[in-house]
């Protein structure tokens, strides 16, 4: 038998290797689709995370930012196209009462530069809520929180 | 109860792991029975796969290939010893009707030189097709292919 | 129906996970709790490991051991503060008849510098010795056994 834990631990596996999937497949088209349509994604350095400022270098409160956002970043061409590659572990979560998870895990995303270098791009943690929809697990709510500061290129792709 | 394709994804992950500890252990011997008689390996640059181009940089199209090239590596002096540590996220899969299983991830490899540095040596994607043997789980096919063109090192041992 | 040695892969990778959650978010004093009293911590070199050298560069070979090393660092300022992410994989495990289970994995440790650079610290092998207790499984022996030999910073954070 199966603990309920550990299966809930294996559909979130599955949830962050499919994000996780998307990014690294340049499926951007895919991603708004991972979120409810009322959800928070930022991003932001953990210095200001643990001071409580809130300065996210990258904000959408909602699905359709997400959606905006893949569409500027078709269109545009002001940054270095990215090859990126997230290594995820650490998942660590609890579920409520009502049945949202609170989750937070490691991250090393690895980026291959036009050049042909690949390098560690930038590492940190997620912090994520989660919720049961119709459609399956979906994110309320993923905050990348980053401990690297000396990134190479601008940040335009999401984490 | 444990949905079929959950339990699915714990045997891929078990087969991944597997392919990751034979070759992060030295134990190459063990790599070529992880694969089928009549398989495919090959390590392939992403532009080329993108383009259609063949030009693989590895090639073994059967299993005795595999093991020619391990003989191969086990009495060659011409290339550095690595010691590479595979990091393996982002599973994605589709099981066919008759139990075939395409399936892609992430990988990055570490290497460290044997002056004691340790680096990204490559990043990419494995692109695969595993059949159910007797045995269990096997690769009819894993397709490597890699983001990084700037590599340390020549690239004599499997990825 | 799930096999029991996957039931045992999953409650491995829980236990996995936690340790790098405890060592990724700074929640040290959670640390020694991961170990039976009676335990054996140790990083060591590859190559002490392989020529049967003991040359640990740290050893703590009972609980208070890994509670006093605990002490220690959150006093200590003789060390720049780390930002370590885990990334583990590579899982392979037998369990003997009393219940006992031997295990190895990869780990890549990236940490980022004060200055805020993010750099693969330290790769190499997790060696396991891990027993089911009352509290559930816990390491009673965990080995780092390290490839990297030029590290950026004084070891002074359990890996």
């Amino acid at each position: 038998m199966l603990p309920e834990t550990l299966l809930l631990r294996l559909e979130l596996m599955a949830l962050s290797d499919l994000y996780t999937s998307i990014l690294d497949n340049d499926r951007l088209e895919d991603w708004p689709g991972m979120f409810v349509d009322d959800c928070l994604y930022e991003i932001i350095p953990r210095e200001n995370e643990e001071m409580g400022l809130p300065a996210p270098v990258m904000l959408c409160d909602n699905i359709r930012m997400l959606r905006d956002r893949v569409v500027a970043l078709r269109h545009a061409n002001i940054y270095e196209k990215v090859a990126y590659r997230h290594m995820v572990s650490g998942l660590e979560f609890t579920a409520a009462e009502d049945g949202t998870i609170t989750a937070t895990s490691s991250y090393v995303v690895v980026n291959t530069s036009l050049a042909g270098f690949s390098e560690v791009y930038q590492a940190g943690s997620y912090r994520d809520i989660i919720v049961r929809t119709e459609m399956g697990l979906r994110y309320k709510s993923r905050r990348c929180v980053f401990d690297t500061l000396k990134v190479q290129t601008l940040l335009a792709v999401p984490i």
